[in-house]
């Protein structure tokens, strides 16, 4: 980290007291020193182009003005990606840092128009598309000859998707599609990039043919002429206006006014429909879900990036910040010496690591499922996708939560889009609906848990094998509580197993009282909910757990406490916010409550020192952190009045309304 | 309520089953029947006369068109009362209205730039200024005249008023004071209206004279011309840049290089400065809690209005959208008969109940502790300072995460600002962190309670009554539990009292180790914070219970029967939440909590019926609502649609950008 302007000496002295090394950290998130060095060159190289620098903070732009904005930086960074590709002759994995990760994100700022092409249009023309149609579209669409996006979601229908209410309907005398919208629900609603950007798009639709409705299929069709990037005939196509954040990525709606398209624009690999109109489905419908858990297991590692974004702009400006007083006679101290500063930040800063270790574990997890589906084994993929489901869902809400933390702990400056933190919750609490709403999410987990609990504990695999133990001792809370990390994480399956348990009781008492099954099972869903999330936080903390002890095996003594201490941190701060389910579901005692509220005061304390060395670990370029409060300079009060000054209000001493209005208003003249 | 336009079919049904009578509720919450046809009336004459209709929605705009369009909504709303004051001689009562409530800000939108004139710049010339500086300024001031604004926020100090660094100096040679900045961090920063809007302000700065500090006093200062409304030299003025919210208010800077203002514009009600320097105090400094506490105690009552557009939004659509299967081969349901959306939108309906009769409790005891300070009684200031503090904290982040929560709840859809959701959580988030950053409140009121449990009961006022009687019996929970209203509102008492007792003997505890006590309480805020909030929780469940047994003879028997559901609901909503607290600090016992479960689904069940109704009764015009998802005809869809034709890129069919940058990118010639 080279430091050639001056450092706020408050934040200089953090860095000092700091008692392990902050780059070894760095690389241990990296993944190693040549990753590390690695992701700078790829950041120096891009930065260097200018192309993240606004003349004009797209804050104080238009709406209209922010897509043009939006479509110009995107077209510029696949420009000079397409350059560094040649030069560098890289792979596609470039691309793919550009895009998802940070680094695309602080270039493209508030979404890209271009991104949906890249992570849908593509991927689905390779999963779903024959040989044939493989060879003819991929080439056109990587090249950026046509721009593409992906329709599913309709403005009456999310994440049930045998809902969906567009038809493709199959004309054998001409040997085409119909696409229709035979309602206004029926309209595709929210695409990225379909408002006024792609000329192309996957469509999924209900098809029909010889009179009978085979369920949701995916078809291209081609929605703006190519040279004049018209709407075609029957496509009734525009944005669905503005929405909390992600201002650039154009959403759109798509209507059709029976639309024909030739039948090879049918993505066919999985089902086909044969040129007479007979229907031939090819595959499992198992291996759809592929695709949806990909997504939701790349959420849980994204939402990490926001986390580390949010905690390292909080806690630096916290180093900074100086209010009020804590003793008498005192000059006013840094604002993270107050614990209830420290007791918003550091959770925050231990659940970065906790969630990119299980996004890591995840992954594996993914990797290992996918290449089993492969040779046909399916034995893995109901615990996969349990797994995704809640962790989706806690991983969201606990990012978005984190951020928006973290900006009420910057005081007001932290409502200031300058200290860019509104703008990643806007992005961030997206996530919470995407994807799979959360409350649907922790619904599919818990009704995989339910099933579960009723299998023998040989069949239970891994994540769930607690289950079992659980159903054996649960009642005589056999082990006495100890305040130790084992205990916790033995602690949160009892909860899990516990509240499993009851529900698993409730649904059938409400059965036996007449119920049918389904309204039990709504009736109780509000703790069905909550059981999920206790399994999810039983998964987290105890993998959280594994994987530091695996890791702490490889680096350095005063970083080995550090990373020990986090854990520890995310663990008792877990207990505290859940003794409630303790008390019901462990032996724990008032007395044990109390050692834990001063062990987490105590760790408060120790990790305070290195606050500012843990977030500058994370090694977030200034660039991508766009934050006037969260620089690596800590200078954040000039940094507020030279961004202030950007608005372009601040042009003119007096603005033209006063003459206009304000005057004649004052006269009695209006 | 007419009905002019078609109804969706579910929401009609929905208010066919309402057990209740509507408009019964409506007058009970407006006060009688005759406020409820005045309010009807006023918003008649405001709303007919168009000033809240946008050709272009202002999220499409720029900034700087959003404070033109601000300014210009502004003068013509204050232009139409002056004449309705004329037409109907009404009073200052309809400027308030206007200004504070739900119709003010319905017509402003997303704040207002002669906000702070009316509500700080006004009020403190009639509390601080001598007659005759009130003679002198009031009448310029309320003739709009001159525009004002306050003053006090600096870049670098908030919450901490002692903090603040710009300085008046007394020049006693020529009768002046000397307004001076002396750093960056001493600029002014935050006041509305202070950017490009007033032209005079009152500053609070450090008063020097004869070489003396003599804390932080009020200044009237010009800032530009009144002619031309160029900044005066000396002043440099500008704006502080766009927000998560309140684009329209013009929150300003303001720094001061040597500016001289005569002696007179110093603000002398309370404290003079003689000609010849002399300073002569004249009040106590309690009295000056005064405004601060009035301010509180309106927001609690502000953020009711908040929570109630937001669940009426939330429930009218999810009367509307169907989505998913509750039962096989039935159609999807209204996504209203799930029971998780059930817990997330009734405990709304209840919370607005709750804090609406704690608003009206807290301002009657205002106004009596008022009443009391000018005979000179400051018994009950400490009491009522405290429960402002916590009340504010609560009221204000309960509401946020309610404004959220609906949000949420609507999903995809509730992302779109035409919902109008994410601009009201950006306006009710703000007030977590202004008129007193909600973690300081709660310490504020922490540092009451562990005075008065040092305090004989005696001594004690009613609010914290409870503390005397737990001290002596919470070791024992003597009384056993039973899963009743009466026992919830003790057993927070108890949680309250244990808490607080825990904290007193954490810090003597820590002092006996040698810890000085500023440190000891530190150390323990995390704590502390937590017994101030049960604190709170306590005085609203136990008023809210209260207020309506009061209110409940006054009714019909079919609301009197919802309404205490209402109470039911919210209180056993609390049990649930803090059930380890109660597990802590009650007897009750695990057999009781599932019968509180089982009381809780029962609960959402008999409310279900009437959960339109409920929200129907808020009696919100959809002029006040602003939200596609929310209007009394429920056709959620149709004005979706119609929102989004609005947006002005859907003007063109292509826009610009296509020729500009997206056709030469994908033939490769950009």
């Amino acid at each position: 980290m080279s430091n050639p302007v001056k450092v706020n000496p408050d934040l200089q002295k953090e860095r000092e007291k700091c008692t392990f090394n902050v780059i070894e950290l760095t690389n241990v998130i990296d993944g190693g020193p040549q990753k590390t060095e690695e992701r700078k060159k790829r950041e120096e190289m891009v930065f260097k182009e200018g192309i993240h620098i606004d003349e004009v903070p797209s804050d104080y732009l238009s709406h209209k003005e922010k897509y043009e904005l939006a479509i110009k930086k995107a077209c510029l960074l696949f420009k000079m990606m397409r350059r560094l590709q040649e030069e560098e002759n890289a792979g596609m994995e470039n691309y793919m840092a550009l895009l998802g990760g940070t680094l695309g994100s602080a270039i493209l700022g508030d979404g890209s128009p271009l991104t949906l092409h890249y992570v849908m249009f593509i991927p689905t023309l390779m999963g779903q598309g024959t040989v044939e149609q493989q060879a003819y579209w991929i080439g056109r669409a990587f090249n950026l000859n046509i721009i593409g996006t992906y329709a599913q979601t309709e403005l009456g229908h999310g994440t049930f998707i045998r809902g969906l209410e567009t038809t493709a309907t199959y004309d054998a005398s001409t040997k085409e599609f119909v696409l229709h919208s035979p309602t206004l629900t029926a309209y595709k609603w929210w695409p990225g990039g379909l408002a006024h950007t792609a000329n192309y798009c996957v469509v999924m639709a209900q098809l029909y043919t010889q009179g009978k409705c085979h369920g949701i299929h995916p078809f291209i069709v081609q929605l703006r002429d190519e040279e004049t990037h018209m709407p075609l005939p029957g496509i009734k196509v525009g944005e669905i206006g503005a929405k909390l954040g992600m201002n650039g990525t154009n959403n759109g709606f798509l209507g059709f006014d029976h639309v024909r398209i030739p039948r090879e624009h049918m993505l066919m690999k999985n089902s086909k429909v044969l040129e007479d109109g007979t229907y031939v489905n090819v595959t499992s419908s198992k291996l759809t879900y592929g695709t949806m858990m990909f997504v939701r297991v790349m959420l849980v590692h994204d939402v990490c990036n926001y986390m580390a974004k949010a905690v390292t702009i909080a806690t630096r400006y916290s180093a900074v910040r100086r209010q009020s007083q804590l003793r008498p006679d005192e000059p006013e101290p840094q604002i993270l010496d107050y614990v209830t500063q420290q007791h918003k930040l550091l959770i925050g800063t231990a659940s970065v690591h906790a969630f990119r270790l299980c996004a890591g574990w995840l992954w594996d997890m993914y990797n290992n499922v996918t290449a089993e589906l492969e040779s046909g084994d399916l034995e893995r993929l109901p615990e996969l996708h349990a797994l995704s489901c809640c962790l989706k869902a806690i991983a969201t809400s606990d990012a978005a939560a984190c951020v928006e933390r973290c900006r009420l702990a910057c005081g007001g400056h932290g409502y200031m889009l300058a200290s860019n933190l509104p703008l990643m919750y806007g992005l961030v609490t997206a996530a919470c609906t995407y994807e799979g709403e959360n409350t649907v999410m922790l619904l599919q987990t818990a009704r995989y848990l339910v099933k579960a609990w009723h299998q023998s504990g040989a069949a239970l695999p891994p994540t769930v094998a607690y289950l079992a133990r659980a159903r054996d001792t649960r009642l005589t809370h056999s082990q006495p509580w100890r305040n130790e990390l084992d205990a916790i994480v033995d602690g949160f399956q009892r909860i899990a197993a516990g509240k499993i348990a009851l529900c698993v009781a409730q649904i059938e008492k409400r059965q036996k009282s007449g119920m049918p099954y389904e309204d039990a099972w709504n009736m109780t869903s509000v703790q069905l909910t909550s059981a999920s999330e206790a399994h999810c936080r039983a998964f987290i903390l105890s993998s959280f757990q594994k994987e530091t002890e695996k890791l702490v095996k490889t680096v350095s003594a005063p970083l080995r406490i550090v990373l020990l201490q986090l854990v520890e941190l995310y663990a008792v701060y877990w207990a505290l916010q859940c003794v409630g389910d303790l008390l019901r579901f462990s032996s724990i005692s008032e007395r044990d409550i109390e050692g834990l509220q001063n062990w987490y005061e105590d760790l408060l304390f120790k990790l305070r020192p290195n606050a500012v060395g843990l977030v500058d670990a994370f090694d977030i370029r200034d660039e991508i952190l766009r934050s006037a409060l969260g620089a690596y300079d800590g200078r954040a009060y000039e940094r507020l009045m030279e961004e202030a000054m950007k608005s372009p209000l601040n042009a003119e001493p007096v603005n033209q309304s006063f003459q206009k209005y304000l005057k004649p208003f004052m006269q009695g003249k209006l």
